[in-house]
């Protein structure tokens, strides 16, 4: 399984390749930052995301697409960005046919730390260590997307189990009725 | 002056087209909704906005897009799809290099109306007599697209005149300075 973890953000948007399944040891295939300038308009601000975005799609090809689910946050400005930036990075993905999940912060804090509270640093270090890096990634919008990534592996197979339980309740219910 | 005004949303994305000068009769050369269903994946429906707009941009080739600018609202769910459904449209502008506008809810209401907290059915009944429509466009979503385009098509010149004044008074001081 071949996640890319995108942390979404207009002036960061961190984005993070992560392979491997729940159980087994993590690999790291690449991590980085698409950045665009404060001071430029939102509309070539999108556009080089999107370009960002295809450029790390094109070069790995994963099978999913991890993207933090964006919530109301205190500053309103901020959370707009974020939710365009988010858009764009699912309207990539789903464009190809490729897959999204959508997490949430504390989600993804909870799989890679055990605590959906925990900080940045805690973030970036379990990221280093689950993914044998000699240092934390930087930015921390770049270990985020790490982190995304890991989560989604993780929780694949229960997610998937849980999907399993609820259609065969279904199909039970369908030859009761 | 071309403009296509469009109302985001995930579930109707209102878009018209104007076409006119301030001071003289508008004319609309179109007006429509691009819907999603509600019960669709985020990607998708991102991607079924694109295809509409994209349709329009063929279709009308406007000189500038006028969107809503989005603010913070009490239903933060409808206001994150808001958010995305907006990105779309400002993205696929951006990327054919057509400039983008953005006008807040009060901004179009005060242009068309007079009064920026107009109700609908106001914002409704001017468009239609604005543009000698025979009725007013359904859904609001469309309505509300072609009170965008024409708010900007009225704003340009003060917007222009304002741009003007500060490039000359910048031009001044770098003679002085």
């Amino acid at each position: 399984m071949r996640v890319l973890g995108v942390d979404p953000g207009l002036t960061r948007c961190g984005v993070g390749v992560v392979e491997g399944v729940a159980g087994r040891p993590l690999t790291m295939l690449g991590v980085g930052v698409v950045r665009t300038p404060a001071d430029a308009e939102t509309g070539p601000r999108l556009v080089a995301i999107e370009q960002g975005i295809e450029h790390w799609l094109d070069e790995h090809r994963p099978g999913l697409v991890a993207v933090e689910r964006v919530f109301s946050q205190h500053n309103v400005r901020t959370v707009m960005g974020t939710a365009q930036a988010s858009a764009v990075a699912i309207l990539c993905a789903s464009r190809r046919g490729i897959p999204v999940a959508l997490h949430t912060p504390s989600e993804v804090k909870a799989a890679v730390t055990g605590s959906g509270r925990a900080d940045k640093a805690q973030v970036g270090a379990m990221v280093t260590r689950l993914l044998r890096l000699s240092a934390p990634p930087k930015p921390a919008d770049a270990a985020d997307a790490l982190a995304l990534a890991i989560c989604h592996i993780w929780r694949a197979p229960a997610q998937n189990r849980l999907q399993q339980a609820v259609a065969a309740q279904r199909a039970m219910k369908g030859r009761t009725a």
